[in-house]
């Protein structure tokens, strides 16, 4: 399950995690977005969040999902609020021992603490999250024409990191 | 300026930043609280949300103070995406050099995750922030029926952190 | 590999990390504990470290060891600098891809900051770090004569972090 | 004071503390850098540690100063061990309300895990730690002959911290 922290189905940092995500299918996995543009999520609390049917849809793919990728844009040091929202939705008892990776973009040179604060959210809903992490710095010039990334060494870490995932999700399978 | 991770100006997030605001009141400072209830705000990129009007009227009220209060609760690890999203609307030229004291509740047993994350969000947006913050743990039995912490050493800190803030606002004032 | 934030082998931190291998050798695995009273490592960089004959025998050691156990005390919102120097003598290509569980013991209330700051240390050496972690507080009232936790529930997590700690390894492993 | 995170008054770590001293110095501030090479610390709880008579030395100067000004290199996504040692040599009441500054040299590219590290460890000892920070990317490469900076931008930030750290210190003295 592929989650961005980001709307906009064309954004760049929600293009990483579909770009992700394809090298997950070319690998052998059943892979499902979630988009914010078709499916908004409420903010927690908000009027009426509680009950809302979209979160509720939301849920379940997390419950059914065995790996999760996860890309959010560095605002402030730190995630951005739309991510953290749809993570919010996320209860331990859904993805307990499951496995993610985190990645995340950024307008201006590179750097690691929104990865550091999602692998800590990571750690705190009970997942394994795997030592690759890709953060794309300068994200406006990171991407070619056909949605490929510039640089052929981050590509290649991608190409890893989504490699990595489905090994680690696949040897800790129960 | 009072900002809380949590809609509901009677949750007990919400509380204690209205009693730290109270705090500062007392000891001569001018507050306003930002309810979330009265004035939501969109989340970042949805759609209309850079042409919100209650955005606006949020970013005007973060340029004119000159200290700021914050409390999030902790959710997995970290602050909420509530609280997150209030942020990522500040720009760092609204608030760079002014001051900033950092809260959090948590359900459970105490932590500092989310103090630590909204203190490296801070720094991000070039704030000083003090110091003193307050964590205060299993938030259900917190506070008393009139509203105050029932743990006076607690009660006694967060009267502390708000003498500091306003201290440190007044030293630091250009 | 056993490796303690402190010196002497009966300090409460040590203490912990040998009652851990010790349920990681009932479980079945082959168990060292470096003791820093027997062979004090020096700190990196100061005179002659680098040609340290007891330095290489650590470094041999974590190069034929299969997964880490590791317990900091916390100092001032961290690991021990005892702690770090011993993981600043340990290189990427020693560890990468293996497995390890973090635990920390602290003189007042728990806290995970010490936790934080280690899963991101082997986070850059390349290792998994599982999800389960443990954060003894009010250390020296933890232990009972026989020296084992006085908290039984603190016990139990002992032992199922080592317990996942050891088929994690056996899953990962090539 | 000026406390580097690396053994030799030569390294560039070294270098960048003086570096930074010296701009403080210019600006009026009276100054002292602790050399390790003159004057080595033991590591916490080796043997004869807690009476040794250079760490009282570095107790008593710490206890005197009115600011620091820190680096420390970055290994495996942290300060070092050997700067964490002398930060375990300092106590709260040593330093309570004082103010620091931290900087970081990476031997590739720029993070802020040191930096941030370094801060909540400041939290700890409760200081205040200003918002400006300086992270030397490459650091083998930073440095000309003549002990500058290469990098004007990061020369000109290097004394904008500088003045900023003794502008607060003057701003927050009692």
């Amino acid at each position: 399950m592929g989650i961005s922290g980001s709307y906009g189905d064309d954004s760049s940092n929600s293009r990483l995690v579909r770009l992700g995500l394809n090298e997950c299918e070319v690998a052998g996995a059943e892979v499902v977005f979630w988009s914010l543009t078709e499916k908004p999520l409420p903010l927690v609390g908000s009027d009426g969040s509680f009950e809302d049917e979209t979160v509720k849809e939301f849920q379940a793919l997390a419950k059914s999902s065995d790996a999760f990728l996860l890309s959010s844009p560095e605002y402030h040091g730190s995630f951005s609020g739309v991510m953290k929202n749809q993570l919010d939705w996320i209860y331990g008892d859904f993805v307990s021992g499951k496995v993610s990776a985190v990645m995340s973009t950024l307008g201006g040179v590179s750097n690691s603490n929104t990865l550091n604060h999602l692998r800590l959210v990571m750690r705190q809903l009970h997942m394994h999250c795997i030592p690759q992490q890709l953060a794309v710095a300068n994200v406006k010039e990171a991407f070619d024409d056909s949605g490929i990334l510039v640089d052929e060494k981050l590509q290649e870490r991608l190409t890893k990191l989504c490699i990595q995932l489905l090994q680690v999700t696949t040897s800790l399978r129960p």
